[in-house]
């Protein structure tokens, strides 16, 4: 049976974190929440989230996935964080990276040269960081798939588990939890969105 | 400013929490998690979260959410937090109900006659309960609006935002989150999966 495992931290993305969560743990894997301590890590709007595992008594892990959130900016500069990831990513069969959890596999230095992607707000970081930053929504590089934005860690943990599982097992998920999205604008890219929408973003984006 | 409950109840679904709390905290509104104590409350698939208040000290809400999952079987006996729901869901301005969630909403007795959705396994129950169940993804009858299952939780918050704030903060969100969904298969749907696969996940349902 495989293991999984996702790292926390302070203010991570409730969603980034969740999305995955809840496509992977249907699977037939094991799944953990791993973090510097057992102590409960609240995210960046106040979801309060208990980690099943430290850095220390984590489990081997098959596939780590690595969420993001405004946390993400402090946990560079984290070693001890950081060194888990390089440690864990280097050993696990898949890595997915979310968000700006990205950035941090680019910062543990797994994904030198390697497309990738990340939030639309941080892909000139993530070029930044080493990888060849790319504008999509999932992206495959051999044995890492990374997500853009928030949302997109559920459409990229359903390609992991149709690589993982195949096909049938990653149907039956996306219908077992109801994923035929309808969003009710059609702005979730800021190719799609007002000039002056995305520049309201941007304007107060870390990411400058 | 306005404040939004979230009920918690063990062995709800993660993804109906975590996608409407991820879009409603992006606004100006307060976001409270509410169970009946503040002990850490397990999701159906192990993701552990932390209630902020308990039934008995939450505040006042303008909005309850209310998630759904496996422990909505056992809930729907529960009469402190069945009230609970009577109680809030009837003073608020806005309840959203998400998944099975809505089939609490129901028993609570609040969507008498209404029209509503659930998860697509339980609309045949809703409909039992003595709401008019509509198939369909996000459903609105006057301040009430529920979600299909699980991953419509995202839709449907994204729609009550538009409500409450405008369109153009629901679409700061949704641009925010980049929910610009592409999953990897179109079956997310039982109108669109193959009838084999429907039937498996019929097979397995509590609703039967």
């Amino acid at each position: 049976m495989d293991s999984i495992g996702l790292v926390l931290f302070p203010r991570f993305t409730g969603l980034d974190l969740v999305g995955p969560h809840e496509v992977l743990s249907r699977t037939s894997a094991t799944c953990s929440i791993v973090a510097a301590t057992r102590d409960p890590v609240i995210s960046d709007r106040g979801l309060v989230v208990v980690p099943d595992a430290t850095f220390d008594d984590a489990p081997d892990f098959d596939v780590l996935v690595v969420p993001g959130g405004p946390g993400q900016t402090p946990a560079m500069d984290d070693d001890v964080l950081i060194a888990f990831i390089r440690e864990r990513a280097s050993a696990a069969r898949f890595v997915l990276g979310v968000c700006t959890g990205t950035l941090l596999l680019a910062r543990a230095g797994i994904l030198n040269g390697r497309e990738a992607t990340t939030h639309w707000l941080a892909l000139e970081a993530l070029e930044a960081l080493g990888a060849r930053a790319v504008r999509e929504r999932v992206v495959w590089s051999d044995h890492i798939v990374t997500g853009a934005g928030v949302s997109a860690g559920i459409d990229a943990a359903l390609e992991l588990v149709a690589r993982m599982y195949g096909d049938e097992t990653s149907e039956r998920i996306q219908l077992a939890i109801e994923y035929d999205p309808a969003p009710p604008h059609d702005v979730g890219h800021p190719d799609k969105a007002r000039p002056a929408l995305v520049a309201a973003l941007r304007s107060k984006s870390r990411f400058q």
